[in-house]
């Protein structure tokens, strides 16, 4: 099999997307959109992978890490110029290379091996990479002759009246037999407008050599879109979108509005799992079978399991459990770990804190580093006081342990076993099995006090 | 009048769903897909309505339940031979008979009427319904001679050129007569390539018999879509959706968003009230004029009076009376009524309680199983404690009452009109009338006593 | 230069709009719909701009202010009869009159602006706004000579059948010469079937009179809708978002998706600002650079420093200094003063409160009408009791101090620098340097409590 290279052209600042980070840096679905290049491209099994790095060249490095190599293009001076850098990597190499544009993170490693076979079957030097474009302006326009041979590619200011009419267009991603590749690079010139070496040149040079050029064209004209402006990020993170969505409903999800549901592209879902409108799946989710996902919740990096039901709530780094149930308006923190059929309810936040099964948290509560026992009763307003100004402390609750409301549990501490906290109290010191600890102050009716408060002066309270 | 009976076929599991529920059982804007059929037929005041069933079976009925009667379907050997399963209930009776599919959700009865009339204006046996697909490609075409009479219905498979070419297409729905149905289907066979016996080929055998076969054209392609993958789900879902919020802004409503915002089928709501986008109503929520319903709200089978205000809330089954308001984040649980003019702030759960006019609620509190009075003043960080650990108790507290904040109200209690409850208060007794009660520890500064605590070893506290 | 007036016509109620509020009032993306049109004509700089008043005319004046001049129209005989109505103040006036609809909110500045030039360069007496109608039907068309020239504007329901196909429409905006407006308006009659005195009856006699006639095509058919339907509103709301969405990611700002993203149009975004989907700014909100706006906040009249996060919050007339957060699930109410690095962590509420910078508070706490300062540690459920029953009282609460979890701190009373609450602990006297307040009662176990308890009659505890 012929050995592939890939080049992913990535230095480019991007000035038209106004921002102090690096185009390529932009995040769609969960993935910055370099990393969706060579996501794709790694699929192709290449021999070699080199991104050509220039603005944020570190930044983008500590994104890809050692999945590709890098070349770096210390000033941008073409798209020619930026492959050339890969010239001492790459230039003793057989095979074909792929050169991919790193701001382009909708192709799919499908076409790339269609380019890849159109290529070898045409026994190509250079095969171009086009699309139908439903409106061409600006685009370099493909000519071929009679045969469909490629003849040249012209550019928007070049084309004549009927060149400009055609609508196949150059996505600026090619195949190369790598040799040819580098040898032609060195030909190509900055003599245009903009001073700037361009990759294009290189299919001229080689025409011109006699050299057999191809062009495949794809089937999506969409699939080929560059990000350069905000206005592209959101309509290539649409399409993303739209594509993981219909995945995850051809595996049996049910999205009642796919548009309105935002799932990244890292997230696993179970079949029969309902997300309703406004929910938004984040990073690393893994999510099981017969789950609901209310509307109006965020979802980061965390594991549920079958039968969870989330309502409006948001969940970082947290377990759910099986056929566990929260919200709505509650918050998991990292290290959640809420056991099976547990039921937390609103207002509620856990951090760092093991729940054990069927235990309870129903309402405006604090757990922070805790270890709760199964079938625990907390009760409404309690507060696990972990920190004392200098550290984080645990406290440990048993099973079938009941926490009255308003409790206060200030850690280190231990709730034995089918212990009781009363009402309003603060447990500062263990609790033993069976005991009921209790700390609050007895009410009294202070008689006619009214005449003693401020409403005292009240007219209203004086008729 | 002609009598006229409905055949609902129902039976199939829609493998391509990829679920345990059955096709027909999943809901669409509140509602199983088959029980917006029976609902729209329904309109047709039929004699009878036959529906046959076969995957969850158990389930269809107890959606259902005496809407329509049934047919069990064991084995789904075909549409045709689903039909035929309502032999013993329709065959001897007179009329036509439509038949629809179960999975069609988005048909009209106004499309079912039409049907009815042209068939009966047309004195046809045989009615196809049809539309006219904007890509025809896999449906079966309806072929008419010069006259414009269907002479055969060509399935994608059979097609030629020309017929492929129809955008003409059978849309699953037919009007019969209702014994020459039933005598045609006896002469189906199951001879082709899937084994089944297809109603389609009615149509053929009693058009070689000589029976005029119309085919009445629906206006809508879109209407007549059938439900068979998730991505059909969402898309019918849409429809019926656009449905029902375009109804809605016909009556006065303002949908800012019409696009992003999801109200079940059964939902009322009075003119001039106003609906932000990501709104959620469902089950039978009922909403009076002039509301204002904030973003990020979720309203379920609850009422709502004139110019109520939610915002940013969870509503269940509860009732909010004229002009009272609450939110961001609150929940209202199950038997939550909710008195006129009553504010209920943030972070705040109510359930199985009444609130008395004019009273305030603002913040962090859970008021449950509990009276409230009118003009009643509920502190920060409430609590009625209602559950002992076995049973859910009552407390009452009178009109122009006054809750300090962090109060904790143990039930069961009562609390007189006009009397106080100081901040930081247990009440396990009565309030009389006028009093206060007050129950809790007294504060003590001690002086320096930062060199006792954990931050006395923090060298920034030495400094 | 030519002298420039403009009259706006928002008299009549839409009575398709079925609403008890007039037409024009609705708002659009926080602005009244007539006041979108005022905004775009003051940008001509014109001598007069007078609106035609009728329904709600208090109201449409309490709007629009002294921003424009005003001549009431009692009854709402037609539009020419409207524009009658501003007679007495601009019939001596010379230069060009536009006459525009205040139910037309999406006209530009820009469109006017050429119309006007058109105008002026064709020497016309009057000029019509027109513009090519994808379906033309139930507008009023362009009819023009072989030269191009306007030869008359026909209705509907008169026009032949070439007529009717023609696509280029009357948007209902037009320049006059002044005088020659209000001389050709006294010769309008309402000899028509809705007896009404129209302002398209002005151009045909003008025509008749030998007066050149004009008609200036815009580009955009889209900008010239009339808002008569709920749902004409909702179309309205989505192009007006679309621009001013897209104004916003011109100005580099992400908006993960901008169909669902509602900003206000005098919000104000920095660049490398990320919204992500379902947030709703409003008002006169301003938000820095580097800021992250987490789904479903809700942020209004706010103003947001650089490097703010907001998650999942509610912001009203509350300020965030630079690198603060907030949320998920908090609320900033008026006078919410967060100071730079500050934490406000989940179910929060902030009203009428200063925070100082690197303050925390983390969980379930209410902070209103008080003064905090800097590193204070604010413990989760802590409550500033700010109210007697009669008025708003105010705390203070000193540079590093630490407030205990579950305290209440009853205003008025200050808390030094570098002072302690304990945990449970009600603040009712001042709190001296270094000291640290407690008031709670001691914890007492009582052993074998339970049989004391109602779960001694649970089978499940005496097994």
């Amino acid at each position: 099999m012929t050995a592939k290279n890939v080049v992913i052209l990535a230095a480019g600042q991007g000035t038209r997307m106004k921002s102090k980070l690096t185009k390529v840096l932009h995040p769609i679905c969960g993935r910055p959109i370099v990393a969706h290049v060579v996501d794709q491209v790694k699929q192709l099994a290449p021999q070699r992978i080199i991104t050509i790095i220039g603005h944020d060249a570190d930044k983008v490095k500590a994104v890809l890490g050692d999945q590709t190599e890098y070349a770096y293009q210390k000033e941008q001076l073409g798209t020619g110029h930026g492959v050339l850098q890969a010239e001492s990597l790459l230039s003793a190499c057989d095979g074909i290379t792929l050169v991919a544009n790193g701001d382009a993170p909708l192709f799919t490693a499908r076409t790339f091996k269609h380019l890849f076979a159109y290529h070898q079957q045409q026994d190509a030097v250079a095969t171009v990479l086009t699309a139908t474009a439903p409106n061409p302006t600006g685009y370099g326009r493909i000519v071929r002759d009679l045969d469909g041979n490629v003849t040249k590619i012209v550019e928007q200011k070049d084309a004549t009246q009927e060149e400009a009419a055609i609508d196949e267009v150059n996505t600026g991603v090619y195949c190369f037999n790598n040799k040819a590749l580098f040898a032609a690079l060195h030909k190509v010139t900055n003599n245009n407008a903009q001073g700037e070496y361009y990759l294009t040149d290189v299919i001229e040079i080689l025409k011109r050599e006699g050299a057999k050029i191809a062009a495949y064209r794809m089937h999506s004209f969409a699939e080929s879109m560059n990000v350069n402006t905000r206005q592209a990020l959101a309509e290539a993170t649409r399409l993303m979108q739209a594509r993981i969505n219909a995945m995850h409903m051809d595996n049996g999800v049910t999205l009642i509005d796919p548009t309105n549901t935002y799932i990244d592209i890292d997230v696993k879902i179970g079949a029969d799992t309902v997300i309703e409108p406004a929910v938004y799946l984040k990073g690393q989710t893994v999510i099981g079978e017969d789950c609901h996902i209310g509307s109006f919740s965020t979802i980061t990096d965390s594991t549920l399991e079958d039968e969870v039901t989330v309502t409006s709530s948001t969940l970082e780094n947290a377990i759910m459990r099986k056929h566990s149930n929260i919200g709505p308006n509650s918050h998991l923190r990292p290290k959640a770990d809420i056991g099976e059929d547990v039921h937390i309810g609103n207002f509620c936040e856990i951090k760092n804190a093991q729940i054990g099964a069927r235990t309870k948290v129903g309402h405006l509560s604090y757990v922070g580093d805790a270890t709760l026992g199964t079938d625990v009763n907390v009760g409404c307003g309690t507060i696990f006081i972990n920190y004392d100004g200098v550290k984080k402390n645990h406290a440990d609750v048993g099973d079938h342990s009941f926490i009255g409301s308003d409790a206060n549990i200030i850690a280190p501490v231990k709730i034995a076993d089918h212990s009781f906290v009363a009402a309003d109290t603060t447990v500062t010191e263990d609790v033993p099995y069976h005991a009921m600890a209790i700390g609050r102050a007895r009410q009294t009716n202070k008689l006619d006090y009214w005449k003693k408060l401020p409403v005292a002066d009240d007219p209203a309270w004086n008729e």
